[in-house]
């Protein structure tokens, strides 16, 4: 039973003040999801790789990937109003796998040591969530009254998230609830224990214009 | 009355794995501390510049403004064991100041947007601590147990926390508190409150060798 990534690229651009939504910004000339992609397939050509994106954009994507010749196989999905719903269609798609991850299409420095870490965590917890920790000071509360937290307890939370497949599906049978922040939220509400691995520091979301630069430059192999 | 600015640059290169220091790394072929005193001096040229770095890097230090011509005038003083006593180190130079700001020699990107909300809050209010919001899920425990905290109300704290001379210098008349986290937390503990401004997404905090790229990248001028 091979294992299953699902891709979710529902970004509308909005937040990176660009017309183009950020999975689809060149990176290196190259689209970010194409990135992000070409990072799985290299880690594990036999994943069964689900890419979620708005319906909007499906006909952008397949333009895109005749226009950069990409021919990693993969199976396309429309997304839904949530991120909820988009994961959920990708999980319809994701029959018969043994562990599937969810990974944020516009994260394409994840390390294949961080997927490695979650594969394996998986296949033996049922759950894997990769995490840093804070490596600045943290404050909690609002601009006027805020206090100062223990930094060393808190983690910054990454993608892909991991699980075995019957434990994420069962997951996203619930009805979908606001507090739903990211997968390990929706499977703790359905009673699961999730278990954190470490993340790699180069594994940011392309978030803003120059998280793009910061990718550029990470991309470059070590000198 | 001018206003002071006190650079600490106390790093030992530990975490980074080199036996150079970090504040004194090459960015584009600068030492990083080089980049964060311009920084500050093309802000306000006014600014009293007193640098604070480990007594057995100060001849290191005297050597690399030789050899680069860095003749951006500022004061030196040697550090201590802890930040705490580095930071009341060079106080002791920043007399007759009005506001003291205290900023961390390896953010070299604070940008002068960021300066000037802090100046202007501590101004008004006395402190001025600059942040921006959490931007990825947070969790908070350990690897064994955590569990989701609402990432709305977290903040990651940057430099430099700017504060009225009287006030910083009547907190860092305290008894050294392991509590002591950054200078916010030193004010608080001596019962002052802190305002949080908004700080800028590029102060990143060079830490890990992979920051240098990032923080070569970030200062290639917008494109």
């Amino acid at each position: 039973m091979s294992n299953c990534c699902i891709i979710v690229a529902g970004g509308t651009g909005l937040r990176m003040g660009t017309a183009l939504p950020k999975q689809f910004l060149p990176l290196n000339g190259i689209p970010v999801l194409m990135h992000t992609i070409r990072n799985f397939y290299k880690f594990d050509p036999q994943l069964l790789i689900i890419i979620v994106i708005p319906e909007n954009e499906i006909k952008n994507w397949e333009y895109l990937c005749k226009q950069h010749k990409f021919e990693i196989p993969h199976q396309l999905i429309a997304g839904g109003a949530t991120r909820f719903q988009s994961v959920k269609n990708g999980l319809s798609l994701a029959q018969g796998c043994r562990l599937i991850a969810i990974h944020d299409g516009v994260r394409p420095l994840v390390s294949h040591e961080t997927l490695e870490r979650c594969f394996s965590c998986a296949a033996i917890n049922g759950t894997a969530i990769p995490v840093i920790p804070a490596n600045e000071s943290l404050r909690e509360g609002n601009f006027n009254e805020s206090v100062a937290v223990d930094r060393s307890r808190y983690f910054m939370v990454q993608t892909p998230q991991v699980f075995e497949a019957s434990i994420i599906h069962k997951s996203y049978n619930q009805i979908f609830n606001s507090d739903f922040t990211d997968d390990a939220s929706v499977a703790e509400h359905a009673g699961i224990k999730v278990i954190l691995v470490m993340g790699n520091y180069e594994n940011i979301k392309i978030t803003f214009p120059q998280d793009i630069k910061i990718a550029e430059r990470l991309l470059i192999p070590k000198e």
